[in-house]
């Protein structure tokens, strides 16, 4: 009999190729993660997770899980795992969780923010976690966009090629995009799941739309042709976070 | 005639032995500031500058003054001058000002933030830029600390050693103490002018406070006995930030 334990990760994806694990040495959020446990637990841990986040991209609140033989002391086995991770890794909880759960099959909603720099000249605390646009960008025609995202809807023109091959309808909850005082502009986005590279492809989408380089209108047309070139260009990972995954259980 | 310009800099202070130049190849926020600026200018550059930070501690809204022959473009002396100095300073802006402006003299208050995380693990994201208190912190007693601070008060107490040759005289205006719903506590205090030290060692003390090591009536006893033994220790450089000055003209 195996236990089942959930923990929720924060990391900085900045030096990382991605989450997920990958042939030949290259180095990954669930490498480093799967690493550490195996060296603590003495056993082969392997980790299912919420969200696949691409190389440079980041996330506060990443839902991870594993089984193992032990019964774990949550706490000293929190404090050994942070204490072997590297820097940019931090567990923020543990807990025992029933047998049957899966933080990818079970998450029910997760949220992604993206955050943009809109200004002359790029703040050197945000310029690794933000993307600076320094032209004007027009936030009521890019709040008319995001609308447009909200609902179920095929979402084929917003990810990369390689989504074609499996079912490309999901539903956004919500997306707002809201503007700070000292010209942050956070998109946060919530959805059942995302398809390959969608965050970003929206948020590019919608980029354009705020340079009044794109209409609104088009992001109609694209919505319904299942055409990636209708849609715009991808926006840089550095600018993305997973923020938040729920379960209804 | 010279013409005299102002400009605010941003700058992420753990890689500086602090702002003010020192002799001996000593990297300072000062030292690559004028580097940069007798460069591009091609003349002798001194700058004046509103708050002196110490080595390791940051600021979002630091002043300085210059004065120069040439007459400048400032978009492109802008656009220059960030294009030179390293990725962890950056100027906001810069604009031409009367030839009595003296960023240090004139500055009628300034303000300084300081961040503390309190929950059981450090943020990968604000760990240069917070301390971590992992132990409970009382937030009213927290609040009753911070307000014995608030007025025209010796500070003798609350500097380094060497603050004491000068009169340690000072008026804060304001010191609050806000806590987020990701525990994040933030102090923000301002003041005509600080001493050496000064907001750290009077955050130590209220951090004290905080987890009831010391008590509220242990802050007027110090006001009073002009003595640093009766303070707490100086927290940490690295949570605290230059946030804002401001002139009366």
């Amino acid at each position: 009999m195996t236990n089942n334990y959930m923990a929720v990760v924060e990391y900085d994806g900045t030096n990382y190729s991605g989450f997920q694990k990958q042939l030949g040495g290259v180095n990954t959020i669930q490498g480093q993660l799967e690493k550490v446990l195996s060296k603590i637990l003495n056993e082969v841990i392997n980790i299912k997770y919420a969200g696949r986040t691409d190389a440079g991209v980041h996330a506060t609140y990443q839902v991870i899980n594993f089984n193992t033989i032990k019964d774990l002391d949550i706490y000293r086995t929190k404090w050994s795992i942070n204490c072997l991770l590297p820097e940019d890794i931090i567990i923020r909880e543990i807990k025992k969780v029933s047998s049957s759960f899966d933080a990818r099959r079970d998450a029910a909603l997760r949220e992604y923010s993206y955050f943009v720099v809109n200004k002359d000249y790029q703040s050197v605390f945000l310029k690794k976690y933000s993307i600076l646009v320094n032209k004007k960008l027009n936030i009521k025609a890019m709040r008319k966009a995001a609308k447009m995202f909200v609902g179920v809807k095929d979402f084929a023109s917003f990810c990369s090629p390689e989504c074609l091959k499996s079912n490309t309808v999901r539903k956004i909850f919500k997306f707002t995009i809201k503007k700070t005082r000292d010209d942050l502009i956070i998109f946060k986005i919530t959805a059942n799941s995302f398809l390959y590279n969608m965050v970003r492809i929206i948020v590019g989408t919608v980029l354009e739309v705020g340079i009044e380089q794109k209409e609104v209108s088009s992001i109609r047309e694209a919505l319904k042709k299942r055409d990636r070139n209708l849609a715009g260009k991808i926006a840089p990972a550095k600018g993305l976070f997973l923020t938040r995954v729920e379960y209804l259980r």
